[in-house]
């Protein structure tokens, strides 16, 4: 989906963003120049390690989902955004070679947290599949675009160019609709299923920006020593509330 | 992996294909030509639809078994292969609605076969899967040689471009390698799981075979009433052949 079929997307609002940005300056610097700084330096590493594996990860369910298609175009529609989401993976790990960084070691540290999540929240039908499809490549969305600002000009290019190339889950609001207007009832055990992802989502990223001292600051804005964490909860609460939107939209209000 | 590879691959030998081929004379025309032989046309239908799901089914079982590796790279090389397989599927259902089809119904006749095979044939484990992938592929690929040359010049260039774009499972070899030399008893336990590989996908085929006349009639060369049952055996016996010899390659003789 393009950004203006998603009510209240992230993107729109903060100012936050942009003001940290400045204050920083990374954003006028390429990446030879900002990774200069260590600790700047494995923020990024920490970043394409996170959402790498996050990619593989996705791949991953996506492709298992669709074993619950009830159709086979249902079927291909999934498993064609199991295969974006492992290009999206080929880039991510592609740049962190190219940046002298082994793949593999940069993803390790999320790997529980992702993993985590997705046991956490096994789909027991299509719908869910759906949902948490729609949901996951949303939230994708919202925290590629919140961080894109306070990076390197090389490293937001590719993180805008994967962003870019998200949107896959567009299918899913139609089929979603559908069964809720054939259903109502479909909405009220949907919905309780949204919440339950938004907060296992919410949970897992808790612990990671409790674990990744680098990375939480630069998503914060980059303050030297040590990250402000009412920044990092205004952070989940402006994607919370723009996941809250589009569950709305989508005929999910609880 | 490339031909050269695969010690007896299929396509070395059989004169009969080439000889049944310009018998027929499909091979010298293109698709508008050849299609105007209703036969002719059900049965590409049928063969593209085969090769479909085969890819589809074949991205979902290979991203599951992308679950049982043991390291990130693994998992990573093995979606690798599940994402090709998809847009191989791409490739071929775009085909199906560029010739007027609908695709999901030139696949439903083959999702039986296809998932019997793989309900039957679930790897226990990483090596089992990766021995699956190979082998899988390595059939595939006689499979498509030995089709071609019986197809119209539009079809073949198709077939011959997907085939191309197989062997991914090159990397299964190396490591099935290894794990042999490492423990030597794994490869009898792997050899007899190569040989319930094949067992299973000749018994779905031969099903596949008796239900389907007109693909049959033209896997054996188009003969115009009734197929030469003898000539499927031979053919049958062509790919079991070049997969004995490949698993003794790799140090599976049973």
């Amino acid at each position: 989906m393009t950004s203006s079929d998603k009510p209240g997307n992230a993107a729109d609002a903060p100012a936050e963003t942009s003001g940290a940005t400045s204050a920083t300056g990374v954003a006028a610097q390429d990446w030879a120049t900002a990774a200069a700084d260590p600790q700047y330096r494995a923020a990024v590493v920490d970043l394409l390690g996170a959402l790498a594996y996050g990619e593989l990860a996705a791949f991953e369910r996506l492709a298992e989902d669709a074993k619950l298609a009830p159709t086979l175009a249902d079927k291909a529609e999934l498993a064609k955004m199991a295969s974006a989401e492992f290009h999206h993976f080929e880039r991510l790990r592609d740049r962190l070679a190219e940046i002298g960084e082994e793949p593999t070691e940069a993803m390790e540290p999320f790997v529980a947290a992702y993993d985590g999540f997705h046991k956490q929240t096994d789909p027991s039908d299509w719908l869910e599949g759906l949902v948490k499809a729609y949901v996951g490549d949303s939230i994708a969305s919202d925290f590629y675009r919140e961080v894109a600002a306070r990076l390197d000009s090389d490293t937001r290019e590719l993180v805008l160019a994967v962003l870019d190339d998200t949107g896959h889950a567009g299918f899913a609001v139609e089929k979603v609709r559908a069964a809720i207007d054939a259903d109502p009832r479909v909405g009220g055990r949907l919905a309780l299923w949204a919440r339950r992802l938004m907060g296992e989502a919410l949970s897992q990223s808790q612990r990671v920006v409790a674990d990744r001292d680098a990375l939480s600051t630069m998503l914060v804005g980059g303050v030297a020593d040590g990250f402000d964490l009412a920044e990092v909860g205004r952070m989940f609460s402006r994607i919370t509330e723009a996941h809250t939107k589009r569950m709305a939209a989508l005929g999910l209000a609880a």
